[in-house]
C-alpha cells in the first residue's frame, strides 16, 4: 500500500477533536439491580449510619455485659436466653453477644455463660461501617457488584448514573461487491462493550443523498456510517456528511484506518465514518468511534485494554508519519512477539494476537529487545 | 469473632468438590450478533479461502500488470479504466491494482499509468488471510468482537457456544430483623458478570419445609440460597438442603465466609448456601458459587480478576487455619497497602479497596515489604 500522505490528520489531532466535541451525556435514574457497569454522576453519602444501630457481629445470644462479670468454667452464670443472628439489632439493654458455640442453653431455657464479656463484645457499633453523612462512593465510579451491595445496605433503591449512548450503525450497502458484512456484527459487540446501546442497525443505499438522509435522521447520540469512506467516485460517505452537517476530519495517519472520517450532523450529533475494510473499521472504531462513545457514557475514554511493558522478541517495523497497530503474541512471560500484520492477513491478525503495540507516527519501529507497551486482549 | 474451627472444610477441599461436581453445560447455537462473550464449543475452520478470490488491496484501478511494463512519468500509458474498491474481487484478466492517487483518468475515459506494476501488485491473493480448511478460532475461545468479525467474513451466521447457566436466587426472608436485602442486587450483578442468567429471584419463608420446597423446584442449572446458613436454631438452610438432596459441605475455613454450604438437590442441581451477612455472601460467591457458574458456562473457573505481584507497605495479619481475604489499596505503583478489614467495616472494605490479597490457611500473614499476589478490581 502506498497511500497518499496528503491531508491526513495525525492521530493526536483526531483525539483532540473528539475530546473537545464529545461531552458526557445527561444523568438518568437506574434501579439498583440495573446499575452494575454504569457510571455514578454524584457522590453518594450515607443518609444514616451503617449499622443503623448497635448490631450482633455474629450469631449468638445477646447479654448485658455487666451481668457476665465473673463468669468462668468454674462459675457458669445463667442469663435470659435472647438469640440473635449476625447483623440483627441488639435488643434494648443488651451490649454484648455470646457466640453461639460459647453459650449453652440450660433446661430452664436460659443461656449458660462461662466467660465474661466486655461491653461491645461481638457487637458492631452503630456507624462502625459508615457514619451518617460519610462518603460511600464517589461521583464517576464505574459501579461493580460490590458497590451495589453497599448501596443496597445504605437504603438506595436507585442511583443517578450517566445515560448510555444510543448508537445508530448505518452500513453503506456494498451492492457492487456483494461482500458479506463483517463489520456490523463486530461493531455491535464493540458498542456493547463500551456500554452503548445499538438503537438502529440498517443498510443504506450508498448514494450521497440516501446516506445524507440517513445521517440526518435523529434518535441517537452518535452515528457510525460504515463503508464508502475512500476518495473514489463511488465513495459518498464524506460528501454525504458534508451535506448533512460538517465533515471535520477525513483521513488520518493511522494504519489500518487511513480513510476514517469524523464530523457531526447539522443538529450536532457526532458522526464517525468507518471503513468497509474490516481491519480499518476495527481500528477506527477502537481509537476514535469507541472513544466518542466511552466519553459520551462518562467512562474512561482510553482504550479498554490493560497494558503492560514487554520486551520485543523481534524487530517491529513501522513507517514514519503513520501510527501503526502491530499485533503481537505474548506466549512467553514478559515477551511480545510480532506476528503477521493487518495489512497481510486482515482481521486474522487480531484473532491470532494476544495484544497489540501502537507505534506512534514519530517512530519507525523498534529493534528486537526493546521494551514496549503492549495492550492485552486478556480473553484467553 | 471466635468461631469454632470444628468441622470447617479447607478452601481447597471445597474447590475440589466443585471441580468434580460442576460440568460444562451443553452447546447451543447463537446468532453471530449475540455471540460476544460466549465460549466456543468447537474449532471453527474456514469453509472457503479468505479472500475467496484475488481482490483489490486498496481503492484504485484494476489492470493487467504486463500492460504497465515500461510506464513512467516520461512514458505514460493509457489503459481501460476499471475502478475497484478495496476488497472487491479483481475482474477477469486483471492481476494488479493502480492506487487511486497514482492513476489519472484521461479525457477519453482511460486511466493513465506512470509506473509499472508487478503481477499481484496491490492485490490480496485468494486465501492469503486464511486458506480453505485452516483453523480460524479454537474451541474454548471466549469470543470477542474481533472474533465475530472474522466469523462473519468466513460466512458463519451462527456459532455453537456453551449454554449460559440459569441461576435461581432464593433469599431466605429475613423477617426477624427486617433488614434490607443487600445481597440480592449484588448477586445479580455478580451472576451476570460471570455470564449466568438470573432466571428467578425471590424471597422464601425461612422455614425448613419452605426452603426445601424452593430448592427442589426445577428450572435452573444452579441454586443460590441466601441466609440462614449459620448453626443456630433459626438457621434452616443446611437442614433444608439435606432434606432436598445432599448437603456435601457446611462450613469452610474462609473469612469472611465461614458458614457457606454446598451440595445438590435430589435431581443433581448444584446448590450453594450463601450467608445473609453481605461480606460473607460476597466472598462465598466469589470463591465458590461463582466458580460453579463459571465452570458450568465453560469459562475460566478462577477468580475473574487480573493479579499482580506487589509489595506490602504494612503488615498483613491473618489466622493460621483460615483463608482470609484482605483488602488493599494500590495508590502507589507496585505497592499494596492493607486497609480496614471486612470484619471491621463490612462491604465498605471492598468499596474502599483497589484489590485484595488471599492469605492461605497455612499462613499467619506477611510482614511489611513482602511480595504478595494482589487481585485487582480494575474498575477505577
Amino acid at each position: 500500500m502506498r497511500p497518499s500522505r496528503l491531508g491526513l490528520s495525525s492521530v493526536d489531532a483526531v483525539l483532540t477533536w473528539i475530546d473537545a466535541a464529545a461531552r458526557r451525556l445527561e444523568r438518568e435514574n437506574a434501579p439498583l439491580r440495573d446499575a452494575v457497569g454504569r457510571v455514578l454522576t454524584d457522590d453518594i453519602r450515607a443518609e444514616r449510619p451503617i449499622p443503623a444501630c448497635d448490631s450482633a457481629a455474629l450469631d449468638g445470644f445477646a447479654v448485658p455485659a455487666h451481668q457476665t462479670l465473673g463468669a468462668s468454667a468454674y462459675n457458669p452464670l445463667a442469663l435470659p436466653l435472647i438469640g440473635v443472628a449476625a447483623d440483627d439489632a441488639l435488643p434494648a439493654g443488651m451490649d454484648a453477644v455470646v457466640p453461639l458455640e460459647h453459650g449453652e442453653p440450660d433446661e430452664a431455657g436460659r443461656i449458660v455463660v462461662v466467660e465474661a464479656l466486655a461491653p461491645g463484645g461481638n457487637v458492631d457499633r452503630q456507624g462502625t461501617v459508615v457514619a451518617a453523612g460519610a462518603l460511600l462512593i464517589s461521583a464517576g465510579t464505574l459501579l461493580g457488584p460490590r458497590h451495589i451491595g453497599i448501596l443496597a445496605a445504605a437504603g438506595c433503591a436507585q442511583v443517578s448514573v450517566v445515560r448510555r449512548p444510543r448508537v445508530r450503525i448505518l452500513i453503506a450497502d456494498p451492492t457492487r461487491s456483494g461482500a458479506v458484512d463483517s463489520n456490523g456484527p463486530m461493531l455491535s459487540g464493540l458498542v456493547e462493550r463500551d456500554s452503548g446501546i445499538v438503537s438502529q442497525h440498517i443498510s443504506v443505499d450508498r448514494s450521497r443523498s440516501a446516506l445524507a438522509d440517513a445521517l440526518t435522521a435523529g434518535g441517537s447520540d452518535i452515528v457510525l456510517l460504515v463503508g464508502g469512506t475512500g476518495p473514489g467516485r463511488d465513495d459518498e460517505a464524506a460528501p454525504a456528511l458534508t451535506a448533512a452537517g460538517e465533515l471535520a476530519i477525513h483521513g488520518v495517519a493511522l494504519r489500518p484506518g487511513e480513510t476514517m472520517g469524523l464530523g457531526r450532523t447539522a443538529s450536532g450529533v457526532p458522526v464517525v465514518l468507518l471503513q468497509g475494510s474490516p481491519p480499518a473499521c476495527l481500528w477506527s472504531y477502537e481509537l476514535f468511534a469507541g472513544r466518542v462513545i466511552r466519553q459520551l457514557g462518562g467512562r474512561d475514554p482510553g482504550l479498554p485494554y490493560r497494558s503492560r511493558m514487554m520486551t520485543t522478541t523481534r524487530k517491529i517495523v513501522s513507517s514514519i508519519g503513520v501510527t501503526e497497530i502491530c499485533p503481537v503474541r505474548c506466549r512467553l512471560e514478559g515477551r511480545a512477539e510480532p506476528i503477521a500484520s493487518f495489512a497481510e492477513i486482515g482481521l486474522m491478525a487480531a484473532v491470532n494476537a494476544d495484544g497489540f503495540v501502537i507505534v506512534p507516527e514519530t517512530s519507525e519501529g523498534y529493534p528486537a529487545g526493546t521494551s514496549v507497551n503492549v495492550h492485552l486482549y486478556d480473553d484467553r
